[in-house]
């Protein structure tokens, strides 16, 4: 009898198995992360006469802009190229713990709102490896959340969200961005 | 023997619990979606004296091109900025539930491509949050698959596929997309 | 007594399922990839007379640069579009099993760095459907990593990381990478 439970059980148990991990399609639970960091990223545009610390240029604009200034309504077209320090708090002139590269471009005729794509590149003693970034940025709004949808090194097929504030804005020119990262999926 | 029983079957159940969940590679079944919607986006390009009405423009061409117009063989390296409606009908007048926004590229030398990069903003009583796509977009074929990279909101951490079928084309300067979306992976 | 042993292992075996599978974050081993597989592809820029044989262009530069030739330090800011053939050797002269199209962008201000968005679109017997690559590209390095985000077709969902060589160079004007694909997520 006691063998023929234990047979049971296990055919039971094996068909659990199945349709709890196996199924056709995957729902997840959203739960807490597995990880979450913040950081600063301090952007400086170039605007004509600032090479020496611009960390920023316009590469691309619409027929009727050009790249040297931001025109038009809401600057819709204006595509961005950039190479920004990042640090732990909000002073620009801490030591970078990496740098967030990659592009955005201003996609919303209605209101101000940044496309984005880009990468936290990082390279400090606490942290080597990439995140890759995608998603719109409602600038005027106070928090946004954009995707964190593949990483390499330490972050080795993360993904996750990251939420948005703006810390610092300055006439188009200057912006700082605080990052709240939150990792959902992390591989040991 | 009830007791030695239990604890066999324990012990067998934790051993295939961990084969089945924590292998070193993951295997994922096809299956069917875990969620499916679909949309119509309708694109207006720029063409030099239309901005009351456009809701897409050329930002970047290569040297050959310029801003104001496609030309070259398949508009190869036309870089387009959109910020299109999406509907949930093939009708351009219906309230929108929300904006395609990001931008495409053509980056085929022997037949028209779009290479897409963009997200669909949702802003409706039913659906409010991000889907990101990315992918080429083959458009001369009846229907083409791009991915869905990731989400936020209601469709946080997503991902899946779009098939895309054109349900309007104009001479280059319009077109409506059908986007069925194919969820594979949902966050509850 | 066989009984009650069956149920109470039963529910046990629930609970456990139910704590190895659906807690609130999800982690995963590193392991060995699901899929591995190597190619080449070949990049020929276009410098103004030779539309014939580049597969690639410039579409994009700051204000201080223009589309026919890079300049600046280290071609920060200047967007390229490529639709290179991919090969299973080394020699551009094979017969191409797909194409890589997409976009790379030169985005460090201190280094050559290209961040790179773009799929592989295979099409041969061996293999239909596309990958789609995202990251950033420090050239100067011998080996770099990025990351593969989704996918179609035969790669239907695969997720994963490349590891990109570069077997050539020849003065900005010709390249190509080894592609070394390692999918840790692969959907059958």
């Amino acid at each position: 009898m006691a063998v023929r439970t234990l047979i049971l059980a296990l055919f039971l148990c094996l068909l659990l198995s199945i349709f709890t991990t196996s199924h056709g399609y995957k729902t997840h639970r959203r739960g807490r992360p597995c990880k979450e960091l913040s950081f600063y990223f301090h952007d400086i545009l170039y605007k004509g006469h600032n090479r020496d610390n611009a960390t920023s240029a316009i590469v691309a604009a619409p027929d009727w802009g050009n790249r040297a200034e931001f025109s038009g309504p809401f600057d819709f077209g204006y595509l961005v190229v950039f190479d920004d320090p990042i640090t732990l708090d909000n002073n620009l002139h801490s030591t970078p713990v990496g740098r967030a590269q990659g592009m955005y471009v201003y996609d919303q005729l209605s209101a101000f709102s940044a496309w984005l794509s880009f990468s936290f590149v990082f390279n400090s003693t606490e942290h080597k490896g990439t995140l890759n970034f995608a998603g719109p940025d409602p600038i005027v709004d106070q928090t946004r959340i954009v995707s964190i949808t593949s990483g390499t090194g330490d972050f080795f097929m993360a993904r996750g969200i990251a939420i948005l504030t703006t810390d610092a804005y300055e006439g188009n020119y200057f912006f700082r961005l605080r990052v709240d990262i939150k990792l959902h999926e992390c591989w040991e």
